[in-house]
């Protein structure tokens, strides 16, 4: 079996581990959060990490009500021109820690005399070093150039954070369900339908969601475009309708990203839109109306908490992306000219 | 000529006349980035007005020193769960100034007692009704489907603020001289060599910038997309190389847009890395050891400050979407399925 299929398997293990051994640091952690002085977060993030900071500019903005605003890192390595980060709790995401330009705007909030987080899983990590407080993934090695496990449990970070700033015991419960319901999303999706074998010839696709599950779209569509190579990109559907869906032609295969919840409500609008154009529609979603309308449907399991839905809506991508690319016959391991650690300044 | 034609060759006019009526109104927007109580910017914005964000993003960011946030609208409707927004300075960029969802992001940092800004080309908008303050964009009227001097000039918008806000009257007086080097670009741009029929029948494109350029490249991918209907796509060099430039392979058309500056120094590595993967390259640069590596070659104007080069910048990739869609035989001023005002919630 593939490094990427074992590890893939894996999460649900992976997971649990994060929650059994990381649930007392971040209460303590949580505490940040509720500082007087801290008037909103700043993340640095590239790739798959990028993405989980997506879901905290969701679940941050919600729950705490504190504004979630991405770093620009090359104003602080290219550019030396770091902003005054007065009211910033900053925080840097990145699976192996050792990227420089994330480092970098944590050295410069550590600086400013900003409260630092590294969430990494790599503790030994420059990253780490760098922050005054670490949360570690406890993901265990991961050796597919492609991130999985890591991803999903930079998710139960997040997902954590915001239930222990919030003092929200419930929402911890409901989170600590969460092992146990992406076992059940992995085991259906690898024993659901595999007639896959259509789109093995597809130039690429475009991947949709809004709200929550923004971040999941942009990590479907990197996973399947890291492994596959095919051009695969990911919008919010309300970018999509603002000029980008000019492109969405006859055939084009789009996944859209839909469990239930309130950013459902312009879903079947968008689904009509894309009909329209003659799209592909692939759907991941809990509800019958909607997994209808597809050439493919990708059933979630149900019922999971609208705000912890990303941890499970992106198995049937991740199995997605495994799949075609064994269709396609590349290497699941090392994707061509990817490596595991990328460094960018 | 079609109205798109006509509107691209307005933009000097059109930036002039924004200079010439806003510089004394913009003096007094200035102050209110200057008080003690704003700690970050937060914009919304969709299509774009968001790549003119973008810009805002990294000239308050080193400017100013002033973080810029994008607003998730979505936490402000479908969710309605906004963030507390203290230390916030809100500013919304619509042209038309009709979208709901960036409409609502203004409503309620202005319920919450914030400042609120409207750059707006209608300041009898929505937008404008619900901002206490509006910056006018003087760009007369649009009428092509496809932005062009409504984008010119909310960079202008941009520049302007951030001259006035820093009370930096070189600064202003740099971009004083730019609508006659956006007029000067125009006439090269449209007199440069025409062969883009080698490009008649491509799939899509990537688009590619890091740094001050970062929302120009995005510019340049929604122009061609919108107009042609072809799937391009915009990445900042770093993210690229964090996993997405797996997609790129042999013969995939990418534009890079590389005026000199702080940000070219990984520009070499990245045309490196193209190279090697067989990418055929389009350079906009006004260095002509990048122009060299090129198989197609867009010459900028020089010399031309680096933090107002996106205003100059943006225009061969303007000119190259209008003609690629003359090529393909497309309505330039209505693109299949896309209207003028795109109503999102």
């Amino acid at each position: 079996m593939s490094w990427l299929e074992t590890e893939l398997r894996e999460q649900p293990a992976a997971l649990a581990r994060f929650l059994e051994r990381q649930v007392p640091r971040a209460r303590d952690l949580g505490a940040v959060f509720r500082r007087n002085d801290v008037r909103y977060v700043l993340i640095a993030s590239r790739g798959s990490s990028g993405n989980a900071a997506r879901y905290a500019q969701y679940l941050l903005g919600r729950a705490n009500r504190v504004p979630v605003a991405f770093a620009t890192p090359s104003l602080y390595t290219l550019y030396e021109q770091p902003p005054r980060l007065d009211g910033a709790l900053a925080i840097g995401i990145s699976q192996s820690g050792e990227s420089p330009d994330v480092r970098a705007v944590l050295e410069e909030a550590r600086r400013q005399g900003r409260p630092t987080l590294a969430i990494t899983n790599d503790p030994d990590s420059p990253l780490a070093r760098a922050a005054e407080a670490v949360l570690p993934l406890e993901a265990g090695e991961e050796r597919a150039v492609a991130a999985t496990k890591t991803y999903l449990n930079s998710l139960g970070a997040v997902s954590l954070l915001f239930a222990a700033s919030t003092q929200d015991e419930a929402a911890l419960h409901e989170l600590e369900r969460m092992p146990a319901r992406v076992a059940e999303q992995l085991e259906r999706s690898f024993t659901g339908p595999k007639d896959l074998d259509r789109y093995w010839a597809i130039g690429g696709a475009t991947v949709v969601a809004r709200g929550v599950n923004y971040g999941t779209a942009f990590e479907i569509a990197l996973k399947v475009r890291e492994l596959s190579g095919l051009l695969v990109e990911a919008y919010s559907s309300a970018d999509l309708l603002h000029g980008p869906i000019a492109a969405i032609g006859k055939g084009w295969p789009v996944i859209v990203v839909a469990p239930s919840g309130p950013a459902r409500a312009g879903i079947e609008e968008l689904l009509d839109r894309l009909e329209e154009r003659g799209a592909r529609l692939l759907v991941i979603a809990d509800d019958e109306v909607l997994l209808r309308r597809a050439e493919t449907a990708f059933p979630l399991v149900g019922p999971v908490p609208e705000w912890l839905s990303p941890l499970v809506a992106v198995i049937p991508g991740q199995v997605a992306a495994l799949r075609l690319a064994q269709l396609r016959g590349l290497d699941l391991d090392h994707p061509a000219g990817l490596s595991k650690v990328t460094l960018t300044r």
